[in-house]
């Protein structure tokens, strides 16, 4: 049996569409028929060739998925069914460590090349073979579930990072009602990242900032936002301040990670505030060492997430606390995929676009 | 009554040794007769103009007390005794808010120029005056207590990093026995350091990193270090991965704190890791996004150490398990302190000196 | 000067209202003007003889107060202003030890009988003398302050009851969305149990238990409740084991502390769940061994609150996140203190009541 | 092929030694030829029909297991090499769920009987089958691999235990240097739990407390402790208290976990804290409602431990932090179990015993 793959035979060339067989599954093994793929930066990034891995062609892109089980090998439990929807964490691990143990898969085995993709799933695609059901999600009770596909990053990555921030200070304690979480970058992952800070922490209050007024505007309609600042228009430092007034800044979750971008919010951290790092812009980045020590800052990575976190995500989207329909303004059908790039490349699409199989 | 005080008129001119009044007492004020005061390079800091603060003549140094308990205000409880051996927090503070509230009273109010030299105690002079007997610590069981003042900053400070690090490293729970830490710059603050990590980590293994042999080998007394790279000699990536082979560096304690040892150092880091910044050679260092991110690093900032971090400063040497004894190499009398003052400049004494009362 | 004060001069007979002499204030100390004193049932205990602690007679009672300051002492620091509104934390100690240190001022020093009335303010009078002004917490903002008493302790309590749950949750991470915390006995501390459960971690569920109808229906408007569930008309375990149906119950607050709730409402608890006691009904409670360990428990007491809870608390209400002149169901004047007890004493009030002075 | 297994095929009766056949590996599976198998006095309790559980004749128990790896299935890595020494986690669970995603498999799935012997892994016996590779902890620089069997339980069991303790500890910060934690029950798990502590937390200092003075006087040798209380001779509270003079007791590690140590150790305790409940002797415990919620105790159950939690304690062994050949005193060869089981019913032998196959 044979079935529909965007297959990348050269980097920065189109995508072509062709037909793959269907593998074999065994052991834990799953097969999923894709529901929908969203699509990320991330792979915009491999296409240019600007990622440092070395890529086996063809290459299957797509890493942020949604399907139903199609097939199961025989070390899957029965509580996975056949026809089952599903979210798929796409931090595949080779062998159990440390990270694995203590539930941080996606931090396990950073060089993996598993699969197709490079570290990635390959869900552009009608099927993709994932390595073992330990990584599927169950996703009953998600409409839509083309859309749903961006939880398995796009509302992911924002979740490991606010609950980053969240336990430096719970554990710290220094946060007031009322004190301020900036989010940096309001693209697909910063309006994710913006409803988690204004649904889940409800004592803080949020602020946007962005380059474009309209990212700002369709970013806030998703949250309680007490401020959009545009940084190409007005002094962000200043901005903040006026906003803040005598409340303080307690975190900055960065979606963008430029070096600007960190130069410049960690100035507006109150002392024993936490500075989360997630987008990846910029090489690197320039810290004032004497804030840092003065004040105690905390700058923080945080990358993906794991299987556990997504099982939380598709949680709070069943419970109606993350909204994903919404978020995603545009479905492609899998021979669009070229044009998708496109459009994707252009930067100027609100929200996040998804290739949809339904 | 007259006491003796080392006073600054000028910034980079001599102290002079004069005879101020001795101040009242009230509330819960408690005047310290002082038997020790480690010199600080953040005293030479200031000396040589290079902090930002307005000092206000004539200045009185000196922020590493230890003494005898001399008079007491009508506010201070019996059980704060006359001639009581007490070490001195000088993170004085203002008014309350939430980091003192929280326990961090050092990062309360951090304009506050409460004192003769600025955020500072001025101890070097017989007598110090001390806001409230909320700052003291009892030293008692303390053996040469004027060396025991530099427990008061270069024993407390290296004891707050060594939790921020031990706090993290506790919550992701990715470290395992035989994984390594690194001490960046073995001064007074590194030897500190050095003795917490072998004597409260006995899991975790040391290494220590500097450019001068002579420093390393005299900190390595007092721990037991795996190694000694000396970061002029022999690239300290390299050296640490030989050392580690493969177990993980789980966390940097960098008490230099310069643009170098922080883009260098941080690249030694295992994933999960945490860098702690402590030192202020430099005013900004750069660090990798894509590594943070991608290997999720904490970069948290550390400052001096709160009252409660005292007590158990002073609770683990009374204890045996931090030799402050040892790490003090020369006692000065207060009429010398100019000469001190240019052996500390000249930057080639090995471990700590203290001006001594007693 | 004079003013009135709810004297007792033998336990469980009538107070008297008698006229006092005004203190002076001096060092720390201020004077406040009552607004509110929250008629607590710690006070009946008191009155009744159940409690332990020989009282000095005159007593006068009265823990969980508001009002204006009135005069302060030489060293209380200008930002606090005479007319300002105030809420008041009693957890006075005498000294500062570890618990002090740390932010746990009611932990402190648990013996100390500073004041008339035990460990109380003494609010049942026209002003009350607070030790020392960094008891006190801005309460700006919080309109009808005789009401806003209630957050002092009925308030607070439940407030720090319900972060000790959450930090465990935090820690372990096993809770999901969806679960549930269940509060058991919806008194005047119960409700605003139900109040942070449902607005600060909306991701969770949330049943009530109690043995009356009413006050659980009243309860339930404060909050969103799942379900209502009457420990008197059906088995709660079976009655929350219906609503939870295939959730977990990673919580139970329990503001009664009988030996029976504590034994019924374990049973109740998934793995690795938490029991907050808070209630002091009974001396002990019997815990299942084999479940304890087994399903791995964390069973926490949780007392009061500390002064930085109350600024949290104070912050949460003027944000709207909690709603206490809804749960202040009375108002008496001081005159009629011995109503209000009886009142009281027999336990139908729904809310909270409190002695008005506006 | 054929295997010798200690077989029981009736409660209460003598073991036979018959030879089964040794199965075929597959998948993910793992065959570990038996280096040791704990004698552990949970496998007594099934032995006299005290466990609930309804076993599966013939069964085979033994959840204490060292070894080699014999064979393994087409789904395990190459890492896992045959010949390789090993540990087993016998937390073996079915399907994944918030516990094993959160690392704490031994909590997954109690209900599981996936194997011969219960929950058991069966290694009284020459060969095991173990259903993943997961469960693994390689052992490689372990000396005596039958004795390092006890790791696997006797010597994890309580290093959970001290890390619950230890969490609590960090985040409360109450604990001072020279602060005490009482190990109560120094049988097998007690003389590794008061390991944990002097080596692991020199910081406070240990009391052991038991009803045997041989107990006693042998776990003594394995650790620091500043008094042995023998509480069938003493008071141990008062023994407890004259030891601790103005010391705090933060933290009482369990291992017997009967009504009666429950009621008396909590006591011992300072405010804030901490209970570890591991033994099972009984069923329930009476707990003090006043104190446990004035001094905010917290009491915890603690499980086993999980895979990560082997990997460390294999790793402090390695590291010579553990001594666990010294406290096996007995090897039983397997055609001796039935007497070793009555050596165990005895009570009498001091440390751990192990049926060794080397």
């Amino acid at each position: 049996m044979k079935y529909k793959v965007a297959a990348l035979h050269e980097l920065r060339k189109p995508f072509k569409i062709e037909e793959f067989d269907l593998p074999e599954v065994s052991g834990e093994q799953v097969l999923v028929k894709t529901a929908g793929c969203g699509l990320c930066h991330s792979d915009l990034h491999i296409w240019l060739g600007e990622v440092a891995v070395a890529p086996r062609f063809p290459l299957v892109l797509g890493h942020e998925p949604s399907g139903y089980v199609a097939a199961k090998g025989g070390g899957v439990p029965e509580s996975i069914r056949v026809g089952m929807p599903v979210l798929v964490n796409g931090g595949y691990y080779r062998r159990e460590n440390i990270y694995s143990l203590r539930g941080a898969n996606q931090l396990a085995d950073l060089e993996a090349q598993m699969w197709a993709g490079g570290i990635h799933v390959g869900c552009y695609a009608e099927y993709f073979l994932v390595p073992s059901y330990r990584y599927l999600v169950p996703a009953e009770g998600l409409e839509d579930l083309d859309k749903a596909s961006v939880l398995s990053d796009a509302g992911l990555t924002p979740y490991r990072a606010f609950k980053h921030a969240m336990a430096i200070l719970q554990a710290r304690q220094y946060a007031e009602p009322g004190d301020i979480v900036v989010v940096v970058g309001v693209g697909g992952l910063g309006i994710f990242g913006a409803q988690y800070v204004s649904r889940l922490a409800p004592h803080l209050d949020l602020v946007l900032a962005d380059v474009r007024d309209e990212a700002l505007e369709f970013a806030g309609k998703f949250a309680r936002p007490l401020a959009l600042i545009n940084a190409r228009r007005e002094n962000p430092l200043e901005a903040i301040k006026k906003t803040a007034h005598d409340r303080k800044v307690v975190a900055v979750l960065d979606f963008v990670g430029s070096s600007k971008t960190v130069s410049t919010y960690i100035k507006a951290l109150s002392p024993g505030g936490v500075y989360v790092l997630i987008g990846l812009a910029e090489p690197e980045a320039t810290i004032p060492i004497f804030d840092t020590v003065a004040q105690e800052y905390a700058v923080l990575g945080s990358l993906w997430g794991s299987i556990g976190d997504l099982y939380e995500v598709a949680g709070l989207a069943k419970r109606g606390l993350v909204d994903y329909r919404g978020v995603v303004t545009k479905r492609w059908r899998l021979d669009e995929i070229n044009e998708a790039f496109m459009q994707m490349e252009k930067g100027t699409q609100l929200g996040r676009m998804v290739v949809s199989f339904s």
